[in-house]
């Protein structure tokens, strides 16, 4: 059967992004390579993880990370991935903000979900068929789906930074066992890959 | 020159114990081998990272770490490691409450320090000699001396469970730069050493 993956860059103390994200400030404040050097400096170390960040038959992400909310980007605003989003593939994006969907070149079409994480899951596996889902963030997304228990794998990369105050993975998140499944580094990025028992 | 190193089993979510802890629950909520089987278990598997939590010269650790709080432990309690601890060196223990020191077998003494981490520190440096300081615990300690900017390297073993809510690592500490200086891992658990910039 497909699995529902979540692969996410993060700090040490599990920061995915800064607060008061902007049009202009994607990771909010946070400087927007710090978590993301290593996938422009070495891509060629990491090809295993980055492709699956683009391998899943579908997508999921919260409202926050498809764009800056607030009325006057609702309308026009169409994604921070330009013409062709590197998806190819149904994203739904879950929001409290009906809006029709928009389908963008080169397969990725973007799906508004209002009615929850798991309509938003059944939406996406329904699309994926057989392929793999991806909970592709942001932290408050992936924190529901873990909470709800609907993550099979988690494959952290995690950035030798201490961030300090940011979007923070597992708030909220009670007990759960992982397992490990793989382990690896480079200087700018230990990936580790664990199955959510 | 002597290193102040700290090394810590963590959580995914870097809770290094739960909350309330008593004197029949030395990690609080947390049953007390989550984040130590490793140690029992497999021992020849983490010679290295065993023998490093306790090479060091000299010991600073919290009060909460020496032992539960309260007026009926503080002239009587000895610490949870009985009449021989592991340390076999000098112990500073941050507290606000004056005591005097306490000589235990194997060379093992706890001194009582109440004016600050900056004092524990050189008193520890000064025990230390040309040997290595160790931040032992607990979380409130470590963030202390990292947000300092005073421990130079970290030393975290992740074991594979979301813990949810407990003592964290990290927390009130500003943004720091790491460097990763090793990373290995059994299933038990992700040994990740840094350098603190």
């Amino acid at each position: 059967m497909s699995k529902v993956k979540c692969g996410i860059a993060v700090s040490v103390d599990n920061c995915v992004a800064g607060h008061n994200m902007t049009e202009a400030k994607p990771f909010g404040d946070m400087p927007t390579n710090l978590l993301h050097r290593w996938m422009f400096d070495e891509p060629e170390q990491h090809k295993a993880e980055l492709a699956a960040l683009t391998d899943a038959g579908a997508y999921i992400m919260g409202r926050n990370m498809f764009g800056p909310s607030g009325g006057e980007y609702d309308k026009t605003w169409q994604g921070w991935w330009g013409d062709e989003p590197p998806y190819h593939a149904p994203v739904f994006v879950l929001t409290r903000t009906p809006r029709e969907p928009i389908v963008m070149q080169g397969g990725t079409t973007f799906t508004f979900v209002t009615d929850g994480i798991e309509s938003a899951l059944k939406q996406a596996r329904a699309a994926a068929g057989e392929r793999d889902v991806s909970i592709a963030g942001g932290a408050n997304v992936v924190n529901q789906y873990l909470a709800a228990g609907l993550i099979d794998e988690l494959w952290l990369h995690i950035v030798p930074v201490i961030y300090g105050d940011g979007k923070r993975l597992f708030e909220g998140v009670g007990m759960t066992n992982l397992e490990i499944l793989d382990v690896r580094s480079t200087p700018m990025v230990t990936h580790v890959r664990y199955e959510v028992k």
